[in-house]
């Protein structure tokens, strides 16, 4: 194991490996999506007051690669990013949750390098099945992270995600508004609340793939369509928090995990609402324990549509 | 997949396919046992005044059987019922729980064309197992409806289902009304709340399996048993609550799964009292949620003794 | 199976299963470890004027490793312990958490002998991931019986485990404050606060197997290193109850189921630190249900880091 570890230092493939990682929240194995995403986040969080996010993202990204690198030995899926993403998104999330401590920092750290290990476990469990255990390492973790700091006084929560974002009272309808919501629920993947940094992430996903950047904004679009009309709550709507988890089913299912036609999206689509469904039912469920859904209803939604296509292939191989 | 669909149309097959999915929540693939089914749940519905339950069943069978047509290519599995059983008590639980609006039929019809999605997704990951899905994709989808309707103002949420049945302060025993509490332990298989109901079911199984028929009775009675023995809520008791997931377990060990025998029959006894108790602790569990445990006992128990009986199958042919 | 039952008894070998039925809990099929476990049990229940727990772990040995008997064929698994120690645990559990009448008395055996069959329909699951169900069905069927006690009247819930412990305002650093500390960790995997059984548990293992005792003791000890720089409740610390289930992962991990080296060890120390985080998130978790962590997180760290491992071996072995 340590071999492989110099054998990919020798080879400077790192950076790329910490840059396809990044890009692989949204499944581009892209060092340039890479690279953009981490100037949105980085401008996204010091224009939110959070420079510590940008650092964060860097930080867990590059020790959940390093983990990587010590527990698998495929050093070419390694340098497509496949150990990154998830330490990138806990280091989004744990400045976000947490107070800026000494303590979060080694946690942030700690849980980035459980992150592969964890994903491993779970990518193991889950072959059989011909799924992938997507972001769902970050979401577990990070749920672990905000219930153990109720146990453990030395890692302070500070403000949940919806209090650090602005406070509104109704919707505006104009074009202008609405592609402000859009955007936001684009920024919001990376637990970004920026229309800027939305729109710097759909030109970072379109230098990799035109069709994920469309994706990632119909996602957006639906998501927005499907939860004001079944009531959700205008100050969710606003900022962007029932986009990130449709947009990675958009993404997931329209564009990387099948081909392009009609049939395909029509199932996107209606993933795509059952995914803001879902994300409404499960911020119920979570409420009482404290714990956001994070992009768990992403997770849930594109297994059980990757799982029912399967089946299907399944079937008609045997006739 | 449309191709499927005109063919299947073609063969006028559906309403066979339609009366068989009804016909399947008991796990009896007959014509006339879903119709009887279904006379028994209008009647019922009517009688507590809420007619739409009835309507609402044959709407979530239609629905559902549609969808598992343009989904799956197996027309035999489909003509049997498969895809048609979930939709149906879908369509028994949203207007038991939501207000009758617009939305309500909206969410109905749209969580029925879901449920074979769900449903074949779920089998294909517990294929290995060889267990199938039984009615948790009903349960789960009723779940999330209820959870989601707390996050989208749009759904109603109306009176859950103890709501709606009489208030019980003692348990009276003569013969009478024993029976009256059994049957309504079978009748709530489909959230009806009615001993005509019960009578109803238990002949529309016996014309397709009289064996089938026994085992929902000694089911529901076995479960009104064990839940005074234990000291359960008068109120659950007298109107079967305790009684439509261990009638399911006793159909399904008792009956469709295995074969007669004195062995199988202590089994089965085991998990109709393994299934009350499961409930109990479910419904504690579930309270915080404020959802209520549907036919999940009965899910989890069945699972847990088909998987033991299947090892044993497996240490016997290796030896 | 009714003749593998008489089998078994003629050959006399029950007390030599459930002796190592009651090893098997850290993992040792040592019939004097099992004799010197219970010895400990009963000391320790003594001590803590709950001589009734020591009376429940012998029965729950016994009933679940009769049951065991009834359900699989497979005599020398069965000789080694492998359908005991679920029950041992709920014999401890059940008097722990219950007040001591016929229906706890009732419910320890009727769930004992649930314990093989829920075990075998676990294992039969997880076998497709080279993983078992470790003590999970302990775990399972406690809550079940914690969650159930509150919708059934005749079985009463007593003091939770914390609340039949002494209360401490703050630690004491002594080298001896340490060792008690250190060593209740170990006496509670089996629900005892005792220094004295902590001692007389190393020495039980110590006669099995010396690195299991090795580990052990690192396993108490670095969780109460952890648990004290993570800054957990003096309280759980001093009793013990962050201890017990790294104790476990300690063995499992560093012991039972890899070879010694460097390597191991390193991921064996992690996980440890991994076990006492989870358990302070499960804690928050569970508390809205009343219900304990027990030794889940043992189970869930012990799955993820074996799953990862094999993991590892099937690329190796594919190259």
């Amino acid at each position: 194991m340590l071999k492989n570890f110099a054998k990919a230092k020798s080879r400077r493939f790192m950076p790329a490996a910490v840059a396809n990682g990044i890009g692989q929240v949204m499944f581009q194995p892209c060092i340039l999506t890479g690279l953009l995403f981490l100037v949105g986040i980085f401008i996204g969080s010091i224009e939110c007051g959070m420079p510590q996010i940008g650092a964060g993202a860097l930080t867990g990204a590059v020790s959940a690669t390093l983990a990587g690198t010590l527990i698998s030995p495929d050093l070419i899926q390694h340098k497509a990013g496949i150990w990154g993403f998830n330490g990138t998104l806990i280091g989004c999330a744990f400045p976000t949750f947490f107070a800026a401590n000494g303590f979060m920092w080694g946690a942030l750290i700690f849980f980035s390098i459980l992150s592969p290990v964890l994903q491993k476990g779970l990518n193991s469990a889950m072959s059989a099945c011909n799924i992938n255990s997507l972001t769902i390492p970050f979401v577990l973790l990070t749920w672990i992270a905000i219930l153990a700091a109720q146990s453990f006084g030395n890692l302070k929560l500070i403000a949940t995600i919806s209090d650090s974002t602005s406070i509104n009272d109704s919707l505006n309808y104009t074009l202008q508004d609405i592609a402000i919501y859009c955007l936001k629920g684009i920024s919001q993947v990376f637990l970004i609340n920026s229309w800027i940094t939305g729109i710097i992430f759909i030109i970072a996903l379109a230098i990799c793939s035109r069709r994920a950047a469309i994706w990632a904004i119909i996602g957006s679009g639906t998501a927005l369509t499907t939860s004001i009309l079944l009531g959700a709550s205008y100050d969710a709507i606003a900022n962007g928090l029932y986009g990130f988890s449709p947009v990675l089913t958009a993404i997931a299912l329209g564009c990387t995990f099948s081909r392009p036609g009609v049939h395909n999206t029509i199932i996107t689509l209606i993933a795509i609402v059952s995914t803001v469904i879902l994300q409404g039912a499960m911020n119920v469920m979570l409420l009482p324990a404290g714990i956001p859904a994070l992009t768990a209803p992403f997770c849930i939604v594109t297994w059980v549509f990757m799982l029912s296509s399967h089946a299907d292939d399944d079937v008609s191989h045997s006739e």
